[in-house]
């Protein structure tokens, strides 16, 4: 999840920066798409492409990134996101959809879905037999789930809420749910695992998180909580353990995780609706009424696609 | 360095975990050493040998470590430390001394050492060229400069102490230091850094450090403030920033670090004491008034050794 954080907004803003479509046009120089192509564009819309980050394909971690809205690009006008019916985007910054990927579904993969395969494969949550946890079972942790299942590895979720036990292991195949709240069933799974990709973003304890992992183990966020949180280091000493930050990922990642999204019929849950539905979509977001992302189908296409 | 966080302390309690000594017997089945040996104990004196952790020669991680003080041995009597002319150990928790490092100031290379050099190793804070930060010059802190240096990284040291820039430059070696209270020098040096160990016991903010380490970069926290500090996320999200705790080191990486500091001349810088004044030293400790460990010369051996 970006925020954007590193201006202030000036209206007229289009926000929007999960964005699917087909290609109506192509630039002279552009080599790896042609019309007719199914694609989308993520987070960013460029970077400096000179710096260390850029040189790794790390265009994420840029100093001088440019997000896809609210963000000063090349030119110095304002970007703007995927609200709108066109979108003009530099190639590098565009991913080719696979055939079988639904445009709909397969849309939030571009920030939710980066957001989580991106720390999954550099942390090396990956090898299966790990057993990983995944806080939040939200926009970002439902993909979570289905990415570490893919990767063949134990999934746990873990939330406040009791009621998404069900949803979780039946519905998403985690293998199993822990109720944060609940201080027996934390307690007996102390210990017990290799990464944990914590994807809340309001201020929540750290302390029973970190002891839910092994020796070694990794405490990955990816939610950004606007305060501060409290870090215990005691417990972070007594196992070499890590509390580590990850923000999406880079272009070439995430092209490799779309195109492992179709291999493995990933997509998000989704709920699409039309721009005239956004008001109510916003109070519903607000009480956390979507499993788990809306849609917005700017140009009333996708059910006919 | 460890603190006895397992368990209440038991009097009477002899304390002492950085200790030296010439081996004077040896069992039956002892196959490492003999009779005359320079010899080392640290930290630890026991572990379950079936773990894990101590499958992988990090006893120091082992959930049934045995501490060398104040702990419950196998055979459930409480474990004294090295203030003492004698002491018994297993051979697995003692290290070898190389002939050219002097048994005093090689002493807290047992427990300072190795809880600086272990990460410096592990989080791979060794290849030339790196910039790494020492926060903190005390008795961990200036051992760290010592190794970094013998590694041929850059060293910058941070501390809250303008007074201590010429220890830091001119006598220990560090190619350049921050006044951690300083905002303009923060902020120059702000992204420099690959990597920070930590040696802060006090309640200090990670923010301004978080800021110092370039993308990628890693806090290594190896004091252990007694309060939980503030861990702003976003920070740790932009440039996949890590934050980790390290506890001193197994016993094979102990061999090593001691016969690399061997190699390198390294000591740590002490005065060395008698027992009759350890109640003074004490007093000076709680100043911070010493450069920068007490060694205490219990037989009063050393000065003729």
């Amino acid at each position: 999840m970006v925020k954007n954080e590193w201006g202030s907004s000036t209206y007229p803003l289009v926000p929007g920066h999960e964005i699917v479509g087909i290609v109506t046009e192509v630039g002279s120089k552009v080599e790896k798409f042609k019309v007719g192509d199914k694609v989308g564009v993520g987070c960013m819309v460029g970077a400096c492409h000179s710096c260390d980050s850029c040189a790794d394909d790390l265009e994420n971690y840029c100093p001088k990134i440019i997000l896809t809205y609210g963000a000063t690009y090349y030119d110095g006008t304002t970007t703007h996101g995927g609200y709108s019916d066109v979108m003009i985007a530099e190639e590098r910054y565009v991913v080719r959809f696979p055939d079988n990927l639904p445009l709909d579904a397969g849309a939030p993969l571009l920030c939710a879905g980066i957001t989580v395969y991106s720390p999954l494969q550099h942390f090396g949550f990956t090898k299966p037999g790990m057993h990983i946890g995944v806080v939040g079972l939200g926009g970002l942790g439902h993909v979570a789930v289905k990415f570490a299942k893919a990767f063949g590895v134990k999934v746990t979720v873990i939330s406040t809420s009791p009621s998404k036990k069900k949803e979780a292991t039946e519905h998403l195949g985690a293998d199993s749910f822990l109720v944060s709240r609940d201080p027996d069933q934390m307690q007996a799974a102390m210990g017990t695992m290799d990464g944990i990709i914590d994807t809340v973003s309001a201020v929540h304890p750290l302390f029973p998180l970190i002891g839910l992992l092994k020796s070694h183990g990794k405490l990955v966020m990816v939610g950004a909580p606007d305060r501060p949180l409290e870090l215990p280091i005691f417990p972070l000493l007594m196992g070499r353990k890590i509390v580590a930050g990850s923000c999406i990922g880079g272009m070439k990642e995430t092209q490799e995780m779309i195109d492992f999204a179709g291999k493995h019929n990933i997509t998000a849950d989704v709920e699409v609706i039309s721009i005239d539905y956004v008001n109510t979509a916003m109070e519903r977001l607000r009480k956390a009424d979507v499993r788990y992302r809306f849609v917005i189908d700017i140009g009333n296409t996708l059910k006919a696609a």
